[in-house]
């Protein structure tokens, strides 16, 4: 299948991954609304929202599973550098979704933010490839503690 | 509590409501960025999405029953009238957040739209009360269908 998100799951596209599992990757938006701009998706390529199956349930688990790491990691954003986070999520060419495989957006946003709130992509820009790869780390060292302490997954 | 969505749930503020059972409520948001723009809220208070608990499964399975009713909104805004769907979640004032109970925003978007994307409140306006009626009304008949053909709840 010729989807940028299923070539980021299987390697072939590289990314800065916050987290990783067996169902779930979560990586850094290449295009970001703000620093440290997260893209959570399931490795199971389901184009939208409304087309995730409820009919079975190793699905289902899957997409609980989905929703429960797009709350950890916006916890994650607050606990670490962000005063906030907003999640985005586009469903069909007419809500902006470029890439059909679904995915959530986790922006995280400032109080001392120089701008107003935005959803355009490529908004912010890293200073650096250095300052990209602490505010991975701060993500990955913030998700690690809060999964250790909720014991869920 | 001094909660404006408390008082919907309660029926101390009135609203256009599109679904209701035990633990969740979808409405019509008053100041629709598009028209038929619901908002879909758990009938627990709890502030926003990192803050909702993970230690107790009474808590977990409303969570997850507020997740499912996001996906049925969407995918019966789709269905009814829209060609696409967003999801925005807000979290902290940082984020925009301006009510400190839990919701999802389900935003309608079609192609054939006059205006961009818009992420701005009150962005769209009703015709007329009979319109925004008519809104509510697809969207109860496309959520019953949806609910009956998935069995989940």
């Amino acid at each position: 299948m010729d989807c940028v998100f299923c070539k980021i799951i299987n390697g072939e596209i590289p990314s800065v991954k916050v987290y990783e599992n067996d169902h779930i990757l979560a990586f850094l938006d290449i295009n970001p609304m703000e620093k440290g701009h997260v893209l959570v998706i399931p490795k199971q390529h389901w184009p939208s929202l409304p087309e995730v199956p409820v009919d079975d349930s190793s699905d289902v688990a899957m997409a609980e599973e989905l929703y429960y790491m797009v709350r950890v990691i916006a916890k994650a954003c607050i606990r670490s550098f962000a005063d906030g986070a907003n999640i985005l999520q586009c469903n069909g060419e007419a809500a902006g979704q470029t890439v059909f495989h679904l995915h959530f957006h986790v922006i995280p946003r400032c109080k001392d933010s120089s701008h107003p709130l935005s959803f355009d992509s490529g908004h912010a820009h890293y200073d650096s490839d250095e300052e990209r790869a602490q505010y991975a780390e701060k993500l990955r060292t913030a998700i690690a503690k809060i999964l250790a302490e909720e014991k869920v997954l």
